[in-house]
This record gives structure tokens, sequence and C-alpha cells, in this order.
């Protein structure tokens, strides 16, 4: 018996609202378009104007396209004229006036220009394509940075946590939903509707995703939960077809297998640790007999490390033509017998190897540690589909979220980049390290 | 049969997270919470220093209250130094990192501070009434201006047309929301249940709203409207309680007779003109015998005024004791029998009285005008609530916006500040200004 | 996060059908129309005389409605001789066909003309209303029970439990919800809407309800509880203006202060023992430290059995004159000292009191000792409105729903009629019958 | 902006209750636990019962299936002698209480037990599948028969038009519903989610379904519709993949191409013209372009009678083992060439074929001019698939619901089993009937 009816109702609008019709477009360029809008103060006005740009946007060429992103980054920059006086002015007097003068005139107009396209109802979805044509340009096109920190300052503001709403997603979601979940699972993918419904039907797996209201129709993010009984070392064993399904009463674990951003335009928007936490919290509550938060983790960069180290440092064990096959073919090969050693190197890999400003070398290891994860384990023959093999000879890892912990150990990241472990990581990655430095010391000397 | 369901559910959770349970304190003061909330990158703690920051700052006394605006009027301010230092930096070298740098030494530090108290789910509305204490303070501390033109930007772009939800308000409608109804009306104040039914109820009465998803509970700004045959000319056959009440299909007219901001703490973030434009579309496109859209509004500023003309050019019609008496007792007297030199007057002060920077004296007239509404009627003994003679000797206005128009008279207005008028109260106007004139001319010879 | 999102939607239809328009009459007699409604095979013209008959009823004079009534009754009767032809032909014969026509000769017409009325969606809460008004012509016509029969023959198909669809009601809930709760509140009178905010908008205050789907506007009976520390013995405190609110996780004990019926035309037709369960079911699984589930009950038949024992066993405690004052006024006068007195002869009639069937005398008590519940304490003072003085001079009863025993109490009352009390209740009724006895004795001697 | 916030919070628990556990067995057999069911006047234990006889229902044997029925068919039907008795007091003396006990000596105790097992509530549907399973068993256990007419009793007061729900399916419907209208899809197969999706998410293609409130996640029946220009000939146009979407605005016509049954269990409960009128009156206020309501429909029983005739009659144009030829292997071969003797000889079987009680030979047919639609044309080559085909050599019908006349059509059909028909039908089926006659004649002879 909840309490909550007329919610539902308020944001059925959000929904109408996605059903605006593009208005005809008027002769204007697009760029006149937006020096017209920045110019204007009629509302009316500006909602046909914010439409036009976006349509005219849509049907852009790419030869177009980045001249609309020059013009975006040339004509709509901060005046920095303007902003010295400013400065000076309200260094001798910090009036309120003056105050507002400064900000605005360190603020490029084309961030105004993007507030005032999305006053139109339904338009952040469109904005957020904008910015994903917009970083796929960034490459050749490096000076349309300035543009890419006025869409991230905006959307970071937009897309506040506490504007975003989680919702579960299972077999009774909407079918627009659900495909989106088919098309953006980036870690295991999802081959058909039934594949996906095997990941959110049964009751002991889930899936949790974060929407914004102004795109109820777009998840930003999503994560896919297996409840378990113990830590499993696979991901054959989650995703298998005729597994015996569990009452979740029955599971003590909740495994994180998957982790999907959706929207390229949200780049740097991060929302992932947001939703971790909030699915955490949402399982304690409903299920009590779950008392472990563990991910079953890909390593995407183990075998680029690991081909670079086997070349550095030639070893009797595997040589570089091993891990070669295995990215190439997607199959293990010999391999297949070295699971203890790669879950050694693995270990090494993730514990020991830094970028150059202290930090893990492979990304998602970044993530959950400054999450406030540990390492907890490593598997080999994790995951032996074709991706699986290429990127990590099929080892994966489990990163524990230990409640207690899980603000101690982000600290500790964040200070100092310690990466916590369990012993029998620390001992995987020590044996590994004593071995590389001997090979070190024996090389050197 | 609507396809709306999934979004319903989507909003069931912004209800949801009203509810999470305030942390309790852990001895930190406000302003250390503050300095630790932005020195912070954990977002996990995040949350606690915001509820944290919320809680004390709902607790603190004036003096203290007085003092945490201070601090973050000092102690949050841009860094002058860093903010020229980059702007040199940037004027060199227009890098994208320059940019960046550039941007964030342009932004004081309390913005991103109030971005991460957001970051709470469910404490948007509290940011809200923190700016409404805030106001409180400016006149006595007018350098707080500072802090409330972040405030202003921050809610500009939070509190986007694009976010906002409209919503009827309508006698199913939930309670906690219909009660805040009766609470925020300004202009016609509703006193009690019943009251406010018989503006909700009837099929010839409206009421619409608009709503931010992160205050579900709460309304932003509402409209009252009554489905009319013909223009009205009194406030008293609206709310009279044993009208006859009209088949939506019979009326021809849709009176905006009262509009009302709700929340003190989005003082200057507009909505009022967005709203109406809504309506009228919703309107449109329900009920297809209504052609015509016009206000039954006061004139506020009306007794103010005419009580310093009549002090200033003594007249043979009223004297100045007569305003006083009803702007003192709300009783109109022997002003009764002066019904069309009132009417004059008000079309004199509404189309020819001025601020300094040229608009229309009378705030409601600015608001209209603006929206591109024309000034259609003037009518007397319109609101004889004590209230309505007290602003205006009972006087109010018909602003007509005409669809066709209100892009037009918008521009009109905007660019050169003209006021549009019917030939009605053009005639009136013209009277009392000749009037006027000649008075002026006897009194300047 | 739940999972019903297009339940919801599934619902609004039941809404709008609501609003179906009635159709204007063709000069038919409402008998002539329910003649047609039976002989006609078409379901587009058996929804308009279905509409047509509903549309009639509703202006019918007293007069032409114990006509339509009479109608009913003697024209739409069973067919005997059809009855029991179809009877010895199914004696002969148990072919499916035979008992096809069998059934259908058994039942009356009036049973097929009320289900098809009822197809029109929308219908189902003017049957009900059309029964309420032949409950009201009873007492003087008491042939039209027959009628009456096959209304409670079809509700009870209709309003199965199956179908019922528990709501909470609080503060949230619509206003047009929570007037019928005020309007339908039957035992402790709501004042105001103040006063029904105070019983549903605090977390220690609950209101339940069953609707049905095709009535999803209107109640059919709601239940208030109070979440509270021990068990009470007034409802003063209950209802007081400034109480202190709990906290639900400081409560253990849900007390259950008021039960009402919100339709006269569903009489007999029980739903509060599966509300009851209902709520208990709810309570228990949403606030873990409740453990006891009580009633505060009237005693509605206390003092008219009282005003007559006194009659009949004149005593040096009370006197007739008492009593009756205390009906009469609404005051307790002197009898304020006789509380003990009181409540042992509230035991007395609760327990020992029965009709001639062997049931307890008051209803309220038979309500719930037949669900199950046992006599757990008497209270004087416990209701000291007038109506609570009049009716019982002020006593109230708990009933206890203690969970393990429900079934076991349920089984003894049904079978043997049992009442189940407490010692102290026991003791009470003990004390007052020996004393009765004892004068039964002298008066006898 | 709609009003039914409420109401979607009011199915919710329709919801909810779907996830009722089912109980443990204690070792009753199911047999006795009807017996004790009938016997129980505690609801308590009754709803344990209720669940017990479901659960082993849902686990018996087909032989303690046919044991279970009998019991049901001998032990629970109507007591004979009772029922003379009470029909004897009842001719004698008209009393309420008389006719309370005829009606009730009159209905068999399995009718009681069905609406005591579902009093609990999410237990509808299973009794939809107990009939289901009743069905299956009629053919071999006619004396069932008896059974099945108290099923369908209930059935049709429970599944009264008035209860049921008409909901628009789209892709924004959950996925649980969606795969049931693939599962369900009687007339032309969905194949898959793709095909699915080209039926409900182009805005030229809709479908509705009813369903009832006791059974949210089940249709009851569902239509699928087309927007187009003009009467379409084929069902490959509406289905066809690359289809160029019309803009539901240009649409004239809204072509009813498939409508399905979904629960066997409720076989005679009759609900597809309340959904084809409710699909036309919402189409109608919400399409003003459309103003023709037609089916695309299959004529199921062609084949079968012209191989018949075809025997029957030889004739120089096609012989027997053509149509045997066509029912076989799904194709048309040298039948191809013969579409308009294949009109004709359709529209001869539609218009003057009749079973024994002079309703026409074909059950689409006889559906569709029982709601009042007329037979408006006939089309070769509109079905090919192959079952289109077998049943009839590829010919589909257009049955015309033209909305001016559906009243008096119904009426004709009803009384006099008159078929209207197009003038071009007609002159088809004159030329066939001809024809047909001429050969009689001939070979009558």
């Amino acid at each position: 018996m909840n309490r909550s009816g007329f919610f539902y109702d308020l944001l059925s609008t959000l929904f109408e609202r996605q059903n605006i019709a593009r208005v005809k477009g008027d002769g204007r360029s697009i760029t006149s378009l937006c020096d017209d809008l920045i110019a204007s103060a009629s509302e009316v006005s500006g909602y046909n104007m914010g439409q036009q740009i976006l349509s005219r946007f849509s049907e852009l060429t790419q030869e177009d396209e980045i001249a609309f992103f020059e013009y975006l980054n040339e004509k709509m920059d901060i005046d920095i004229d303007r902003l010295q006086a400013s400065t000076a002015a309200y260094q001798i007097d910090q009036s309120p006036e003056n105050f507002a003068n400064l900000l605005d005139a360190a603020e490029p107009k084309r961030q105004e220009l993007l507030r005032r396209i999305n006053r139109v109802p339904g338009t952040t979805g469109d904005l957020v394509k904008m910015r994903a044509r917009l970083l796929k340009l960034l490459k050749d096109h490096p000076s349309f940075g300035r543009i890419d920190v006025d869409f991230q300052h905006l959307f970071g503001s937009w897309f506040n946590r506490g504007f975003l709403v989680p919702r579960r997603i299972h077999w009774q979601s909407p079918a627009n939903i659900l495909e989106k979940i088919i098309k953006y699972e980036a870690v295991h993918a999802i081959n058909d509707w039934d594949d996906l419904r095997r990941r959110v039907e049964p009751p002991d797996r889930r899936c949790y995703a974060f929407f914004h209201p102004a795109m109820p129709d777009d998840p930003l993010i999503f994560v896919e939960v297996a409840l378990v009984k113990g830590i499993p070392g696979s991901v054959q064993e989650i995703l298998a077809e005729n597994r015996e399904i569990l009452s979740p009463e029955s599971a003590d674990t909740a495994v994180f297998y998957s982790i999907s951003n959706c929207q390229a335009g949200l780049r740097g928007v991060s929302f992932g640790n947001s939703l971790i936490k909030q699915v955490v919290e949402d399982l304690q509550a409903e299920v009590k007999s779950i008392n472990t938060f563990v991910t079953l983790s890909p390593i995407p960069g183990l075998n680029r490390w690991l081909h670079q180290s086997v070349i550095d440092q030639p070893n009797t064990v595997v040589a570089a033509e091993d891990i070669e096959m295995a990215i190439e073919s997607g199959e293990l090969g010999g391999l297949k017998e070295q699971s203890q050693w790669l879950r050694r190197q693995a270990a090494h890999y993730l514990v020991n190897q830094k970028t150059r400003n202290g930090m893990p070398l492979d990304p998602v290891a970044r993530f959950h540690l400054n999450n406030g994860a540990m390492l907890h384990d490593i598997h080999a023959g994790a995951d032996l589909s074709p991706n699986g093999v290429r990127q990590s000879c099929g080892l994966m890892v489990n990163y524990l979220y230990d409640l207690k912990k899980v603000s101690q150990f982000h600290e500790g990241f964040a200070e100092t980049h310690t990466v916590f472990t369990s012993r029998e990581v620390k001992t995987l990655a020590d044996a590994a390290a004593a071995n590389s430095n001997g090979r070190k010391l024996k090389n050197g000397s």
C-alpha cells in the first residue's frame, strides 16, 4: 500500500512532452538562429528557435557540423577584454552588481545558448546527443575541447545525482526501455529477447538503472546483478541458460556482473558509484539474507600489458606469441594450462602497475577502488567468450564492497592511491612481483 | 488509453527519496562541514556532509545564520588573483585546459558547494528555502547579494523550463498538494476547503501548476482559470458561491484570474509566462469553443500612485483624503460614485506612468505586457474586497492574450516599451492625460 | 523500486469510464425499457437501455419507485411452472442441457436484468444505490425482500473478496476520497479537514480501505488504526489534538479504533473481517515492533440493556433514572463514580446476555468474536463524547486479535457461541453475574 | 494533464496480490478440502483451503482430474428433493425467506465452492485455467457439461463488460504483456519481437485489449488495427516489413485485421463485440480523419465447404483435386488463375450457406454480422500465407461497420438472419447461386 499516486501522475507529462512536434524551419541558418536566440528575450520565439536549431543540427553534413562547432568555439567564447574589465571593477568594489557582471563576463555565451535550447521541453536528450557528436570530432579538432568544457559543466549541474531517478528494470518494464538495455549492454552482450529475459525475469537476477526525468525513455546507466550462494568465479555460470533458479532468500551474495554507461554524450559525468551505492541499499533492505556485495569484473587492459611485459621480460612460461594468439583469435590455446601464472600476472598488473600519476593502470580497477572496493580475488577461465579471452585471457576479478570499510578504503585510495587487496590477491601479486624483480635483477646484473 | 505507465512508475522514486532520514551530526561546525565537502572527493561521505549541513542550517539562530552567510560570502568567493592568472594564461593559449582552468577560477566555490549539497536526493527544496532565508537578510546585508547571484545562477539552470512539469490541480489531487494551494494563493485568498473546492472542482474552473521533479510535493507557481461566456468585469462573479456552473463547451473565454508564485526562494526565476503559454495550449486543445484568453488582474500600485497624484495636482473630483480613506478602511465611501474618473486615472497610470527605465510603473502590467498581452479593459467595482479597495479602489484590468499578436506585442514592448491597448483603454487614458496636462498647463502658467 | 507501472495504467480507464455521459431518454417507460433490455440480444442498444433505466430510476418519485419495485418483484420473478417442468425433466435426464434449463428457470429474470444494466461501464455504483433505496422500503414493503435476495446474491458474487482492492488512505490521497472518509465515518465523527488530517497524516496513525475496481472513487469500508505503546483505555487519548506523535518503530500495539461501512447498498455483504486481516498482515510486514492487535470498540447496546436490567432488578448502586439521564443528556452525572460497577455490568452484558439463537446481544461483540477475537478488557470513561455516554455510559472494550488463536477462537465461537475472554473480564462478569443471580434468588424467593 | 493519479495507485495492489505465496498442503485430499471449504464459515481457514485446492488441482494427474470433476459433477450437484420442497413452499407462500431458500436450493453447491475459492486474491485466473482443463475433457465426458454450465454462469457475471478494462497495447507496454500478445495471436501469427513491434509501434498501427482487474497480467482478447488510406484488399500489404508508415491524420480507414481470444477458459463469454465498439469510439475521438471502420477477415470454413461443394457439383472450372491440393500444400497452384470464380463461390458461401438454424455457416461471418456489420467486399490473393491458402484459397473479406446502420443491421440479423451485403458482394453471390441453381436444375432434371 504505497502512497505515491500523484507522483506517477506528475511524470506522465514528462512523457507527453516527448511528442512535441518539431517546427518548420524559417530559412535562417543555424548560426543566425543561435545569434537570435541569444539576443531574444521572448520565450515564445525562443522555443521556436530552440526547436529549429536542434532540427537543423540533426541534418548537418559532417562538414557543416564542424563549421557549426567552430562557430560555437570562436564566436561564443569568453570576451577576454570584458572579463578583465569586470575583474578589475570587482577588485575595486565587491558589490553584488560587479560580482554579477564578473560572473556574466566569465561565462561563454554558448552556455546560455545551451540553457535556452534546453527550455524546450524534451530536448535535453538532443543536447546529450549533440555532445556525443562533438566528442567524435575532438581528436581531429582538439580546440573544440573548449565547447566540451561547457557541456561538461552544464551536464554536471543538470545530471546532478539529486535529480536522478533509480528504477528497477524487469520483465514487466516497457519494451522500449528493454530494447535499450539490449542495445547499451557493453560488457557481456545480450543476444536477443530470451537472453534479456534470463537477466531480468528470474527472482535471483536484477537490473537497476538511473534515469533523468527529462529523458524518461532512455536509461543513463544500468547494472546487472546476480543473487547467488558464495562468490562466483566465472561469468559463464551466471549467464548459463539452464542454470537452477535460486530463491532470493537463499542467496547470501549479490554479484554486480555488468555495468554499462548508456549515453556517449554523458562521458565524464559519473553515475556508477551512486548507482552501486543505491542498489546495495535497496538490496539490503529487500533481501535480508544477503551480506556480501561483490563484482565479477573484466580486466580490460590485461592482455595489452601482458604482451608488452612478456616482450620486455621474456620468461619460460609463456611467449609473446601465446598472448598475441589469444588477442587475435579469442582462443586460449596452450594458455589454458597456465591459469596460476596468469592469475599472478593479473594480480601484479592490478596491484603494481600504475599510470604516470600513480593510479592503477586498469580503468575498471580505478573505478571500483576509487569507490572504496577492495581487490578480493582473481579467477582464470572466468570469461571464456572470445571477447573475454581477447582482453584478459579469460580472467576476471572480484572487487568486494565491504560496507563497513568502503569509506576508509575510498579515502586511502583517494589520498595515497593505496590498492587494498585480500591476502590471497596480495600473495599472488607478491609472487609475480618477486619473480619479476628477480628477473629484473638478473637482467640488470 | 494513454501510453505512459512506465513514467508514473519512474516518478515514484522521486517521492520515496523524500523520506531519507536526516543523519546525525558528528560535531563538526557547519563551516567545517562546508570546507570538508568542498575538499572531499568521496561521494559517500559527501552525502553525509550534505545532509549534516542542511540539518545544521535549519537550526541556526539568526545570528549564526548571518555568520554562515558571511562565511559563504567571503571565504567561498572568487579568488581574484587566480582568476587574473588564468585569464592571462588563456589569453596567451586558448587550450581547452586553460579554458577549463579559467572557468574554474571564475566560479566562486560556493556554487560547487551548493551543487554538492544538492546531490543528496530530496534536498533541492531545502536549498530553495536556504535562499529564501538569505533574501530576508539582503536589505540589512546588501553584500550578501553576491551569494544571491550564485543562487540565481544555479536555480536558473536547475529550474530551466525544460525540466518543469505542468500539472492540472483538481479535486482529485492529493490533499497535501491542495493544502499548499490554499496556503500559497496570493491574489484572492482561499478561505477554506470549501472555497478551494469551488475553484478546482466545477467543470468550468481550472487550476494548473508547475512542479519540479525534485520537489514533487510542492508547486512552484499556479494559475486559476475560469471558463466563462464573455469577458468578465468583476472577480465577485467569478468567486460567487452560488453561481451557475457552465458546461465547458458553452464557454468562449478563459479568464486567468489569479497567478501565484509559491516559492519565495525562487524569486527572479520566472515561470509565469511559460505557465500561461502552457495552459493556453492545453485549453485550446481540450475546449474547442474557447477563443479568448484574458486575465482579470489587480492593479497593485494604483492607490499609492493616485494618492500622490492627487496631492500633486488637486482636482475637483476627489481629494487626497478620499483615497487615504479607501487605503486605510478598505471601503470606497464616496468614491463609489466616481467610477468613470477612476477608470480614466487607472488607464493613465497603466499607460503613461513609467519607472526610471521607461517601464510601466505597475508590476502586474509589466508582467503581462512583457508576455505579449495587451491592455484590454479596466473595470470599476471589480474587486470590492477590503484588499481590492485598499490597493486600487476596487478596480481591475483585463489583459488580453491575442495569440496571433503575442509575439509582435512582446517584441514591441521589449524593444520600445510600447504599451499596446484597446481603443477603449486608449480613450480613457487620453481623457485623463488631457485633463492632467491641462491642469499642468494651468498650474504651470 | 516496485514493478507495477502497467497496472496503474490499467486502472486509469476505470476512471475514464466514470465520465460516460448519460444518454437521453427516448420516451419508453422504465418498465418497458426493462422488458426490452431483457428481450434484446444487441449489446449496443442494451447499453443505451441500461443507461436510460438508471437515469429514469434516479428521477422516480417515491410512489413510482414503489411501482417499479413492484414490477421487479412480480413481473420479473421466477416462473414456478417452468421451474417445476425443468426440475422434472432434469430428474429424468441429468443432461447438461436439462441442467442449463433448470438453472435458467430457477433464476428470476431480474438477476439477468441487473447484470445487463451492469454491462454499462461505471454503473455498478448506481446499482448499489438502487439497493440502498430498496432497503429503505423493506419495512413497509416486506415482500420486496425477494428483490433484495437477488441483489445480495449478485453483490456477493461481484464484491467477492478476491476482487477487492485494499488501499491505504493518507494525507496524500485525493481530496475527493478523503471527503468521503469524513462523510462515512460512523463511530467517532470527523469534524473537519484538520480532524481528518490528525487521523491520516501522522506516522503513528493509519487508515485503510477496501475499494472495488468498478467504483474506484468510493470506498466500501475503512478502518482507522493508531500505533501506540500499550493497550489504550480511552479514545480521548487517541483523538487528542495535541498528543505527542510516536515514531512507528517505538509502537508495540496497533489499535483499531474505528471501522465504518460506507455503502448502505452493500448491507450484509461483509468486508470487515477481510479488511482487519489484511491490515494486520500489512502492519506486521511493515512495522516489525508491533506485536499486539487490539480494538477500542463501542458497546452500542449497553445502555439500552442496562436501563431495562435496572428496571427489572433494582439495586442500591444506580437507579433507572441515572441511566435515563445519561441516555438523554449525554452526561454521566453521578455515574462517574460508579465505574467499577459499570465495568462489571458491561462484562456481564457482553459475556452473558444472548439473543434467541444464543449469540451475544451486542452487535459489535458479535462481529469481533466471530472474527476470532477475544474480549480483552473493559474501560470506563473511555469515550466521554455525548454519543459515547448515550450509548454505553462512556465505556469501551478492547477486543484482542491474538493471531495464534484467531482460528481456534473463531471455530469455537462459530460452533458453540463460546465467548472467549481474558481473566480480567471473566472476573468482572462473574462478579456481576453472582450479584445478579443473588438478586434473582432473593427476588425469586 | 489527466486527473487519475489515485486510480493508478489503486491498481498497484492488484499486482501485489499476484505474489501471494501458495500455502503448504496439510494432508487433506482435494475433495475433503472442497467439502470443508463449503462447510466452513471462517474466512481465514477458507483462504487457506482455497489455496490448497488450487495447488492440489494444478498437480493432479489426468486420471485424478477426471475423478475430481466427477466429484464436482455428482456430489456438488443440485439436491432435487430439496429443490422440489422449496419450490412447493414458495408456491404456497412467496415470502422472501421461502424465496431465498428456493434460490439456495436451486444453486448447485459447486457454484458457491468456486466463489469461495475466488475469495483468495489473485486466483480468478486459476479458475479460468480450471475451466480450460474441464473443456478438454468435455468430449469424452459429456456429463461434465453440467459443471461447465456453472462455470459459464459465474464467469458471465464476473467478466461482465462493466468490469472489463480496455487498454491500448503499444511498444511502451510491459514485455510480459507483449509476450502474451505474441503467444495468443491466433489469426496472423507473430513470428518474433520485430514482427510484434511492426504491429504496435508505428503510429498507423494499433492494438487494443480487454483486461480484467483480477487478471491484470493477462489480456482476455485483443484486436489489431491498421490505419490506412482506402479499404485494403490484402493482409500482405498490412504486414509488409518495409511498407511506408502513414501519419494517422492522413488515414481515412481503420482496418481490424486480427481479433484473438486469449483465454480458452473463457470460451462462450463474449467480448469481441464490446472491444470493437470500444475501439471504434476511441479511434473516432482520437483520429478525426477516420470515417471508415472495416475488417479484413479470414473465411475459415471456405475450403472445407468448397471441397464438398465441388464434389457434389462437379464443374468445369476447378476440380476437387485442386482444392485438396490447396488444403494440403498451402499452395494455390492453378487456382491462382481462378480468382473471380473463387470470389463468387466465397460470396455464395458467405451469403447463402446456412447452419440448421438458419445462421451463416462461417463462424467469422456469424460474429461480425451479429455485431451489425455488413459484408462489404471479397478479395482473392488477400492472404497468401500457407494458412490463408489452406483455409480459404487466400481469400479474405471486408466486413464494414457503418456506425449509422450497426443497430439496424444487428436487429435485422438477430431477428431474421438477414445477411446485409454491398451491391458488389450481392452480384458475386447471385452469379454463383445462379450457376449453382442452373447446375442443380440440370443435375436435377
